[in-house]
């Protein structure tokens, strides 16, 4: 039969880690079946009922209590572990090295005036209030907590990117600024790629892969899992890509991320292919596009595929000038014959092309409301039933098309009109013959760009090569591949996102990395073991964990 | 002023494509503003309306009439025009060498006894009849026609599959069999690659694009775009997977679909990677997979790319046999503590491991019911909320991992644990210290396989070697790539899909290809511009057109 025996320290606070761990060296001890150490929340309490380790007496123990349990073959051998609690949580601060430790963020920074990163990781509760407290002191924030509310994480996100701070998180499990290691993290190279990541364990893998193919990370910033929600709207993501733009020693861009919101990740996409710099990225379980947009949008197919990917940009010059056709205005309005061009089109141009509406919309906020109208960009699937109706295959007939051109034509928002002409046995015997005069036609009433995508062989009956001298005498653009079209049409037409909101300055990216650490101690040791200078603040929780009086004090400074 | 003549001919038929060519003909006629040449449907007859080009007293033609209308300058333009209809029909017909025109595929099939093929383009309201007499003659089917219901697809394909014919459509826009296009199709090289596509553009834009890169196609089978609708399965589709895995003229193949129904694309990735010959896979919209599982299976990102990588797969050497290990059997169980690698496992293994459930599912059918119970193929994200509550992460605190290792590996039906491993800064120090032993002790009970997935780099504090060379000696396998773990996994667990079905003979692809054509009159021009054996079968709606009579005959016809 053993015996349990326990002890309360009233006010004693250790984190989770140095718990977990202490209460693993308790176990080991010689004749211990079995140790609990935990701060006394309910919570915990409970789970130390569950494995029969809170005896009657024990419950009295209070939220800001330690309380250290041991289950043992004799009284006597519990009690012999009891006794040595203190001297292990001595032992296991070898590491921490401080020997003066400020209880709050304040001392700390006068402690330490170079630390531009406060490390936060105190329960989620009190999270937001530190927080607030080191955006108020003018310090980017990496806020390892989870827990925090939403509503507090966008108050928070807008403080930060208002006042040119980058706040990482809430959840944000890794980060490397200026070569250190922040929460979980890889030891890497230092190197010219650098990472946005609203997924922790992505950027780890993709990070190692790049390490493994011997490049290396310049910046690795972490954006917490929700910020690709719509509500958040990737507003680290998109601090983060603009401030990667200017690094001077960031050459290419990864941006990964856990399925993100389909709206926010267009409008990332859109503004990824406008950073001026090969962006890969990895949006998982995104409606898969086209796998790149020239040499500045590389879509990965994993998280290996993404770090290898970016290792190979590296090795490729600047981004070439291949197309020297300038940005162009107006909406581009695609008329196709072949439904799944159309789609294809949709895919590809889902996050460049903004707003974007069509009869095959990928998502119900892209369905076009009146068939009959284009708005905003269009992208037509003309070989749909509800353009049919009574009428040959576009492929073969092209009258609706015809008419539908004109119209495009002649609304003055419009500065594309895409085309595709299929060839091919059983296809119209000379479409050019029809659609080169009046492409020459609109062109000649109103300056509108015309491209046909030209599907065919040179073994066509109908001659691939005369239908596209046709087609380029009236004045269309031929293409012979979706991706070229895809490409020229995002870079000129695409949207363009405007960074509205302060930069945040270069200056945080230069190292040395000197950071305030708030909550768990490992990530002090962390910080310190990778040489950064680092202040560890021995932090508890507000009015002793008292909920009712953290309420009344935060009350208090809010007014 | 303009002037309106018409003129009905009774009972007299032309399919659409050979009255739209009439159509344009009379209206390029000198004096004539605008012509109709139409079967006077009520459909059509409104057409006509709208463009006002139905005077009163033409209203009375009827559905199975011919129905022709000249607007003109003035009565005798008009009247000329008309009286030149007949001459036109006769001039139109240059490729129409066919002496003879059998009235039934009866006399069809006695006349060209050599045919295995029948094409079918009549309107989809007679396409169901005229496919099933088709079928009871032992023909395969190309069904261009639309608007055949799918209650009458389903008994259709059944009735093929059961007979081992291949019937392609309703609805099938395009084909090459044995070098001959069927429909629309690009004249393309012969060569190794053969097609499946359940996209008639997209059909077209690949093969055009294979023969651009300079290679070739054996075979491209359309299938119509509801075949991979649950309610169809992929019928078609897995029975030409089946015969291009038997012809040995094709080395590669390729699937492509528009966004095909989930469950139906699992089944076919699950077919598809038994073939023993690479099959790239273009599933538009279908959630993203990773790029690649080995030599077998190649998803593309995009039609061009999918021709790219075929014609890649090409050059390559029968599919090497790097891994020996044999086929396995038993559940996968992959306990995650990395959320991103929980997910993208779920990405990979969506369409090779069924039935495959988890926490974090694709789609509500893959929801693990109980998260306590795994069932089928699990993959779990432990360090999901539910899992940690009260708890660390499991990067940090392996205790709930190791009770879900012995769980599963109590369990008699699995065959494989996954467990990844993510080390670097913040991570367990040493987690095969903990892993490792529990890993060798459940092998001691039972022959359970082990995989882990490590991340993490040779700089990382933990020691990767170190940890791998640990978790090894424990029984483990290590993989540092997901990629090749899901390889593996896969092609030793992954679904086999039993080919229940009649095969279809190689015969049917065997050249020279002989053909009868009911229908358009355009596709059996087509087919002898090609060289193609072909009858055409003078067509034309039953009992006149009359639906109740249709339908009275239909009964007596399934007596």
């Amino acid at each position: 039969m053993s015996v349990t025996q326990f002890e309360i320290r009233a006010g004693a606070y250790f984190d989770s880690v140095v718990l977990m761990q202490l209460q693993r060296e308790l176990a080991a001890l010689p004749g211990v079946e079995d140790a609990g150490i935990v701060m006394a929340t309910s919570a915990n309490r409970e789970l130390l009922a569950g494995s029969d380790l809170l005896p009657p007496a024990a419950g009295q123990a209070a939220s800001d209590d330690l309380l250290i349990v041991v289950k043992a073959a004799d009284a006597a051998t519990a009690q012999a572990a009891l006794s040595q609690v203190d001297s292990l949580i001595q032992k296991r601060r070898p590491g921490a090295s401080q020997s003066f430790r400020p209880r709050s963020l304040a001392t700390a920074a006068r402690m330490l005036p170079a630390a531009h990163w406060v490390l936060i990781s105190v329960p989620g509760r009190y999270a937001a209030d530190v927080a607030r407290t080191a955006l108020d002191a003018g310090k980017n924030i990496f806020l390892y907590s989870d827990n925090v509310s939403l509503e507090d994480e966008l108050v928070l996100k807008r403080q930060a990117r208002d006042a040119g701070l980058l706040l990482m998180g809430p959840d944000c499990g890794t980060a490397i600024i200026n070569g250190v290691g922040l929460g979980f993290a890889n030891r890497v190279r230092q190197g010219a790629i650098g990472l946005i990541g609203a997924s922790g364990t992505g950027l780890q893998a993709i990070t190692s892969r790049i390490h493994a193919l011997g490049a290396g990370v310049s910046q690795a910033i972490g954006t917490g899992g929700r910020d690709l929600s719509p509500e958040v709207g990737g507003i680290t993501a998109l601090q983060a890509l603009d401030l990667l733009r200017r690094d001077a020693d960031t050459a290419v861009i990864v941006l990964v991320s856990k399925p993100p919101a389909p709206e926010v990740a267009a409008h990332l996409l859109a503004a990824a292919q406008n950073v001026g710099k090969p962006v890969v990225v990895y949006f998982m379980g995104y409606p898969p596009t086209l796998g790149r947009v020239g040499d500045r949008l590389i879509m990965a197919l994993s998280l290996e595929d993404a770090a290898q990917q970016a290792v190979s940009c590296l090795g490729q010059a600047r981004l070439p000038a291949s197309d020297t056709a300038p940005p162009a205005s107006g909406y581009v309005r695609g008329l196709f014959s072949g439904g799944t061009l159309a789609y294809e089109a949709m895919l590809a141009w889902q996050g460049l092309l903004l707003p974007l509406y069509s009869n095959v919309p990928l998502r119900p906020a892209q369905a076009l409301p009146q068939l009959t109208r284009s708005q905003g960009h269009t992208i037509l699937d003309m070989g749909a039933d509800a353009f049919t109706q009574g009428r040959l295959h576009p492929m073969l007939d092209h009258e609706q098309r015809l008419r539908r051109l004109r119209q495009e034509a002649a609304d003055v928002e419009v500065g594309l009109i895409v085309l595709d002409v299929v060839l091919g046995e059983g296809a119209h015997p000379h479409p050019a013959a029809e659609l080169a005069p009046a492409i020459a036609a609109v062109k000649a009433q109103r300056p509108v760009e015309v491209a046909v995508l030209l599907v065919g062989t040179d073994a066509d009956p109908q001659g691939l090569s005369d239908q596209a001298e046709r087609l380029v005498a009236a004045g269309a653009v031929v293409y012979y591949k979706m991706s070229a079209l895809v490409e020229t049409v995002a870079r000129r037409w695409g949207a363009q996102v405007v960074t509205d909101f302060p930069s945040v300055p270069l200056t945080t990216l230069q190292p040395p990395l000197a950071a305030i650490n708030i909550g768990l101690e490992s990530f002090y040791d962390s910080l310190t073991a990778q040489g950064a200078a680092a202040v560890h603040v021995e932090w508890r929780p507000p009015a002793g964990g008292n909920e009712k009086m953290m309420a009344l004090l935060g009350q208090l400074k809010r007014k």
